[in-house]
């Protein structure tokens, strides 16, 4: 069998089995969602013996400590893909929800209900518990999943994968719902991305290439973000203090996340004030600050900002830092160098507040608070596959709802269209 | 420039007036399209001479009569674009609708803000019309929109956007806002489904080539439906008059379009009863009969059915109709040959009328009613753009809510994440 039809044939069972999970109870589902936890504690050893394979391959492979600590399934790791199964037991069913019925005048009764979408392709990196976790989430909201990780994560994904399996087994359910796909090739993803018949929704994960290729290559439907450049906006009315808090919060708490702050744009007027008392507490938390001419001429040691500086996601202790002229040329920076993630203002303007609030195109849109606030668990979604810049169908975190849809019922009592 | 300069050009110009269209408020979008309403009356003698130019083209292409019916812009055609404008306009607004505000143990209120996509691309066939219902929509619902038509309706589609552009203009607004693509090059279609930079959304409608065409080329996402093969199950319990209402509706109302019923179903206790007697009616009304073999036991004049008649999308006169066993059979039938539009049961047993409308995946699932009434109006969005059988973002069919999206906007007073 080549790969294409290895990868077609795991799919056309995911999509059968599929069709069984969509028509599980809650309690089933949930029942199924604390035997995996329990399956991961039992199965600990054997995990973690699969996961030592990969973790020998990837120090031979000259994997740098960053990497192999991600790639690590330690007791720490199982202990918290456990909770998230638990967690994940714990939400609330989406599947099933009826809303907006109306009796319509041809006397038909019209509403929606929340239905799974079907089966769910994820493609991440390195990660291995990335497995359970969208594992878990995919099959609570009725779904089936086929999960592609990287190739370093292969022996830990697969093992992950049988745990998960034999518990639906045992349960009464096709374990083709949950699908680690064993070959590692970039042609096993170029594959599955044509098979729309069978897949409903395309998640990449991973490095701005992966999700590039994912999405210049798939014919499904695909959510995803590419970057997060995040950018706090210091109005000419905002509280300093309460500026410091949010940018030290945004740049320094977490830096190598997606909503981290990226980019600091400073009212004009705030600016000679404003720029030395934060310029002095970045510097203390060791925050390469690149500014423009403006800041410059306001704090001379720092460095001056390249151009493309602006729309950098730095990942790191780097803050690019911008004075501009009132509300609007913050909204227009944005505009050129935002990337739909995680936008945020500052200020203690009514008007300017439900400008920004409206105007500025964004996943998800702040006043005074900090750009990480944007998370599902954060915003009460409860665990997140990921976030969205797509605006399609999920803009921002994605929770269980985003994991189904609604279709259209209709309660006739024998109606025709006249 | 080429083509591909020329449409990207065009899609950055729709882009920015998509912001400025973004801010509007209901009074000033609404007051443009009850303009352009007058527009098109004003200019009706110049839209009819450039729609003679596609006709006569047409005529000398020999082009079919319907086919010629369907470009021709006659005052009726004129009338009714005016009062899609007028109702478009009288629809209530989408944009600015907030939802789902929550206070957050963290102290923030989070909710959701409904926000237009940005600019959506329309790709269609023939019928001119569409140039101006679907501009309404889009620009009522906040976006740009860039529109292609068919080749042979290019005249009428320019002259058209000429009259929409020129209100827009009066009114201040950028006309970049809505733009024909003035390329019929088929090129023109394949490099702006490469813009996803600049368009958020495309809508094709038309024939299932084209359609699968945009589905294969585009990085932007695509809002879809192939066909519409609707079935009809006649459940052991159905009430046989109710029957015989629904499915003549389905089959004969309106053939030619997607809703319309193209397969019945009956279960093997209602056939010797119920199959002579709809065979008549269907007769009566000149409607092909194609029956599997155990129709054809029954109803002995019946033409066979071949295998490919399952699954068809007549769009004629013609049923395809299949006895079967039961309820699963019926469900089994419609997951291999449905195409996820409309199903509909006619029964009278509660349990297989709620597992039917839970368990069949499609855009609208019906308990005795007419397919025929999966359609925007009857189900009370307004005017629709179209019917998605994408179940991302749109399943069924998609009013003005669908051409919008939902961010997350966040009122803080200093929030930062610990």
């Amino acid at each position: 069998m080549t790969i294409a039809e290895t990868i077609k044939n795991l799919a056309i069972g995911a999509k059968r089995a599929a069709r069984q999970v969509a028509s599980l109870s809650t309690t089933s589902k949930n029942r199924v969602l604390l035997k995996m936890a329990e399956a991961l504690v039992a199965n600990k050893a054997m995990i973690q013996a699969e996961n030592e394979k990969d973790l020998a391959a990837g120090r031979a492979k000259g994997l740098s400590a960053a990497m192999l600590d991600r790639l690590a399934l330690t007791d720490k790791t199982i202990d918290s893909m456990v909770t998230g199964l638990t967690e994940v037991a714990a939400l609330p069913d989406p599947v099933g929800e009826i809303s907006e019925m109306v009796q319509r005048p041809s006397g038909i009764t019209v509403g929606r209900m929340r239905v799974p979408l079907g089966v769910i392709a994820m493609i991440y990196e390195s990660r291995p518990n990335v497995t359970v976790d969208a594992a878990a989430l995919c099959l609570k909201a009725g779904n089936g999943v086929v999960l592609r990780g990287g190739s370093e994560a292969i022996h830990s994904n697969l093992a992950l994968a049988k745990v998960l399996q034999e518990v639906l087994s045992a349960e009464g359910i096709n374990p083709a719902a949950v699908q680690v796909i064993p070959v590692t090739d970039r042609e096993a993803i170029t594959a599955m991305l044509q098979l729309e018949e069978q897949i409903d929704l395309v998640i990449p994960r991973g490095g701005e290439g992966l999700i590039r290729f994912v999405s210049e290559n798939s014919r499904i439907p695909v959510l995803k973000h590419y970057k997060g450049v995040c950018h706090v906006f210091v109005d000419e009315s905002g509280d300093f203090d309460m500026a410091v808090h949010i940018i030290m919060n945004g740049k320094t708490q977490r830096p190598g996340v997606c909503n981290a702050l990226e980019t600091l744009l400073v009212h004009q007027n705030a600016a000679p004030a404003f720029l030395p008392l934060i310029c002095e507490k970045l510097a203390a938390a060791k925050v390469e600050i690149r500014g423009c001419e403006r800041t410059r001429a306001i704090v001379p040691t720092v460095t001056p900002a390249l151009p493309t500086d602006w729309g950098m996601e730095f990942l790191d202790l780097i803050l690019a830092v911008k004075v501009v002229d009132n509300l609007d040329a913050a909204m227009d920076h944005i505009v050129q160098y935002g990337s739909l993630h995680t936008e945020a203002i500052v200020t203690n303007n009514y008007a300017h507040a439900q400008r920004f609030l409206r105007e500025v195109d964004a996943s998800a849109v702040m006043v005074n608070a900090s750009t990480r606030f944007n998370d599902g668990g954060q915003f009460g979604l409860g665990a997140e596959i990921g976030i969205s810049t797509t605006k399609l169908h999920a803009y921002g975190p994605m929770g269980l709802k985003e994991l189904t849809t609604r279709k259209f019922i209709v309660y006739g009592s024998g109606q025709v269209r006249s």
